[in-house]
């Protein structure tokens, strides 16, 4: 199946325009995750009304995606490489979703933060964040250019958002013991911190997924960087 | 395609293959998730790292079900609806293999925790992680017989591990408060007890899936429960 000019042709159209619905579905993850950050330290409740709103949109392109990834496989019938072209788009279409979430617990967390003006890392959140958005950036570039040497330097990449990790769980850590007023705003900061983190190790998987579309290869271990959990401790 | 009795019974065959993979790999997640609570509860450094190193097993079956799932539909060519049941393991499989990922993270958590006698909610813990269990392992046993009503009874029993973790969440900020010594150690049980709700929240995930690929429709709003993000305020 899929050998004819006309067909080939056809199936190619069809996974373009899967492509460039997760193209859209990152971009509008990353949106949420700038968006997010930005309601947080402008302490703006309507932009962060709106984010979680938004989401349902990231949600409805996740589904859009799967429709019609099914609809390309059983009307194409694509054969093995292209049948996984069609699969990773799904699946890092799942992976976008998961990012948007993240982006919405975010939001979610600006009405119960009044009081953060006093905390240290919250001039470090936005830092965090931006390393964070520039890997989601990255990595939907490699993507879309099948790239693989832009996916390893996105895998890379995420060593810069751990080492933000480890420190601002640090710098709270001891902000908390000092000020045990502020323990349950410094407590959302961490879910935030982690949430970030969290989006960077889900960057990360999308790299490895583009890079093995990209050369039939996984990813060496190296580029992937260490796990943050085994720094947290003091 | 696949209409004839021969072809449809090779699908079948296939098929049940692919979902016997599915519950091994349900089946591991569920006992790593037992053990490190266990291995937490027991502060037994080697069960916490016997279930960090068994997650590798559960990182291959995923790898091994999206193998046999492309293999089974460049083969097979099914259908729309067989072609959804080859894909919902596939994507059930994705979630499992992340509830791995969070019974990992608890094992990790093992060897930071010294000093958790003190903290009350220790002792909560483990009902909260049978609670999951439960969930984890009902959730399986409702993908296995295709039952649409096992699928709502889990989504609903996740409003019990929502309440767990708001419980939890509350009374370690109060012990926090109060013992600012124990930050540290509180800190890791409040990740952990998030974990246990993450793992909650895909279980629901995977119920959803269950529901729809048996009925074809998508399970209502109000079996799903409450986020409990907002119940973390204080």
């Amino acid at each position: 199946m899929a050998t004819t000019g006309h067909t080939v042709k056809a199936f190619d159209e069809d996974l373009g325009q899967l492509r460039a619905l997760v193209a859209e579905m990152g971009g509008r993850a990353e949106a949420a995750l700038a968006g997010a950050i930005q309601a947080l330290v402008r302490r703006d409740l309507e932009a962060a009304a709106a984010i979680i709103e938004d989401d349902k949109k990231i949600d409805a392109l996740e589904v859009e995606i799967e429709r019609q990834a099914i609809r390309l496989i059983a009307l194409r019938a694509p054969m093995a490489d292209d049948l996984r072209d069609v699969l990773a788009a799904m699946k890092i279409s799942g992976v976008i979703e998961r990012m948007g979430d993240y982006a919405k617990n975010i939001a979610k967390r600006v009405h119960m933060l009044n009081d953060v003006k006093g905390i240290e890392p919250i001039s470090i959140l936005p830092a965090m964040a931006r390393s964070v958005s520039d890997m989601v950036h990255a990595v939907l570039d490699a993507y879309a250019r099948r790239d693989a040497e832009g996916a390893v330097r996105v895998a890379e990449s995420d060593r810069t958002v751990d080492d933000f990790y480890n420190s601002i769980f640090r710098t709270l850590l001891t902000h908390m013991m000092e000020n045990p007023h502020t323990i349950t705003a410094s407590t959302h900061l961490l879910f935030i911190a982690k949430n970030l983190e969290r989006i960077g190790d889900h960057a990360t998987n999308v790299a490895e997924m583009v890079y093995y579309a990209a050369t039939g290869k996984q990813m060496a271990e190296r580029a992937k960087g260490e796990d943050p959990l085994a720094a947290e401790e003091e």
